[in-house]
């Protein structure tokens, strides 16, 4: 019996994981998104939503609409229905400033939030949970406040409308009408709710209990009166990897008790680490991802060195059998970032049928990587600290919906 | 073994209950203080620590002192040897505005802590827990704001120096410093840690988890940089009655961890309800209790009506064997607020061997406590609600220790 119960216990542990703090595949192997929306019960981003937004845009849907990057939501939907009948609403989404520079993973939902900001011409919230890496990752309060304005330049060279963007670090923003809706959301949630949700221990401290209000409430319109005061009905969309869904499928399940829409998500897979399609990167390990602040020597060696190849172990054999695509880092990568379709679709056919071989395409994807790296590193040169101040300002947005 | 089991745990639930919460005595008798002090490890305010409040304060002790209604403390000797080599501190107390008006029972933290504020002229911060409220009795938000600005009337009634005091509701004051100092509290404290002080379940909310730093920190003057900017070592001592207790062992033992001075306490025991000392006054029964806002008759019916007495039967009885002054709520009333000591003295003389009958002790009790309510009725009505923001307006306190 015991033996029994033990291995069941193995086969649950043997599941993928994911949630806000842990990324793992079953055995090593690949997250399986498809089991993911079945869990975690949001739906798949179908054709048809995407010829919508391009429909009711007037633009091509961005390239991680098309490729699949951003395929899970939640009432998408419903924003969309509303923006046809002309009601407008605004964007959120955030970021955990643990680590002093992002890797290209990080800059996927801002380069995303931006396209729709531009396409919809929206407002935007983003939000830098400080807070919450002072606690999880125990740095002191001013190391935490001191990483989320060096994130924030990163973000800001992304290229956000200052006339529609707010940006907030939770210790100078939380007070006032943002607490009082973290007060009526801790109202409605059990501490077994949030240990079903999260899988807090009685070992874990009272921070991590009460975090998770401070990032369900920037849903919320009302949270942010210098903004939306007399627009409480705003819906809210927020674009976010897909391990940040339980924060919302809590926030979903309390809003309409407080009085309050539920907000939409569009949510995204995890960008792979160079060794391989096996969660997220890991910040530990310097040499598993892109770094914005990379140099293009630094890019080349990586790509060359550390990019898991599909390709087979001699050139003979890969004349012969082709690239095994599916576990192709660089193929990966290019999917992300090669914007033109024809060449992505080439390069995917002729390294396939062993026509090209790995070094190509890294050299391809070395150029596409050390453009868009330094592209943001000037972007970012750009950023001055009044810029921070004034993105960060709490005041009115000039050009909410023009 | 399960029937021996059962009895023990009857034997732990018959054992007095003293939280935030609740306050029961055993058995429905009194409430045993010393074993209180012994549960909670505080010390018992004795002679010697009154004597130098007298001499450092060149004033005779506050009737609450002479008579034991402030009893206990942890600490207290420490805020008296940095007050003796010239070092002050600042006072913290607060009140959860529950309901609309308060009983006499409310009022004395507050008049222990004016004469305190007047003796050691030091400033001082009261925390109005309307975000605490708000959670607890399932208030709205704005009902809980409204009840905190109703009960600041009554507090500024008291006779506070507006030179030296601060008051705050969380509602409106949460954030900036003093949601930091509440990160610190938090990443301190384990779920498993407030479960064995506040003894929270998994059904309680998580609002109810999160609060315990909110009360905490106003203990650390670094929470309020508006008053003591530079000072972020002065000590704090906090008036209270003994069943906030468990707040404060908990902010004693994060402090030091957090690079801050542990608080003092200086605490009181409960103000008896007018059908006898069993607990505290109960808000659901309106006879239970004299109200601020209680006619001059109201008074005289509740005391002739309710108030316990230690008199005997009957008349001849009462010549006889005298009244049980142990028991006689009138006489535990002049305790807190006859004022003189010799006729106080002479009452229980005079009572307590029969000569005096409860009528006229009582009538006596109606016009000491007709006097202090309408005293304290007029100046609550002076209090406008000017005087009202003027006093929870942050600013700097002009006489902060003059």
């Amino acid at each position: 019996m015991e033996n029994a119960s033990m291995s069941e216990e193995k086969v649950e542990e043997e599941e993928q994981i994911v949630n806000p703090w842990e990324v793992a595949a079953k055995d090593g192997g690949k997250i399986d998104y498809d089991k993911l929306i079945d869990k975690f019960g949001c739906q798949r981003l179908d054709k048809a939503l995407i010829e919508r937004v391009e429909s009711l845009t007037g633009r091509p849907a961005h390239v991680f609409l098309r490729r699949g990057v951003f395929f899970a939501h939640r009432d998408f939907g419903d924003i969309l229905d509303a923006f046809q009948k002309g009601n407008k609403f605004y964007l959120y989404t955030g970021r955990g400033p643990s680590s002093e520079s992002l890797h290209l993973g990080h800059l996927i939902p801002f380069m995303f939030t931006k396209y729709l900001q531009d396409a919809f011409k929206v407002p935007l919230v983003i939000q830098l949970t400080d807070d919450e890496k002072c606690m999880w990752k125990n740095l002191s309060v001013e190391e935490s406040q001191r990483l989320a304005r060096e994130n924030a330049k990163d973000i800001i060279a992304c290229g956000f409308d200052i006339s529609r963007t707010f940006i907030f670090s939770d210790f100078d923003y939380v007070g006032g009408a943002f607490y009082k809706n973290m007060v009526r959301v801790s109202k409605c949630v059990t501490y077994n709710k949030v240990v079903g949700i999260f899988g807090f221990t009685g070992e874990d401290h009272i921070g991590k209990v009460s975090f998770p209000p401070v990032q369900a409430v920037p849903s919320f319109p009302s949270s942010f009166p210098h903004l939306f005061s007399g627009k409480e009905n705003l819906r809210c969309l927020i674009p976010c990897a897909i391990d940040q869904d339980p924060y919302f499928r809590m926030t979903r399940d309390v809003a309409p008790r407080i009085g309050y829409h539920k907000p939409s998500l569009i949510e995204s897979t995890f960008f792979p680490a160079l060794q391989g399609e096996t969660g997220k990167m890991s910040a530990s390990d310097p040499n598993s991802a892109i770094y914005v602040t990379d140099s293009g020597k630094d890019i080349k060696t990586k790509i060359n060195r550390y990019a898991f190849s599909g390709g087979q172990d001699s050139i003979e054999k890969h004349r012969k059998y082709g690239a095994n695509l599916e576990v192709d880092i660089p193929i990966k990568y290019l999917g992300f970032f090669l914007e033109d379709d024809d060449e992505l679709e080439n390069i995917r056919a002729e390294y396939g049928a062993g026509r090209m071989l790995t070094g190509e395409v890294k050299q391809r994807l070395v150029q596409v990587l050390t453009e868009i790296v330094e592209r943001h590193q000037r972007a970012r040169a750009a950023v001055t600290d009044e810029m921070v101040d004034a993105f960060m300002a709490v005041r009115p947005l000039p050009r909410m919906f023009d």
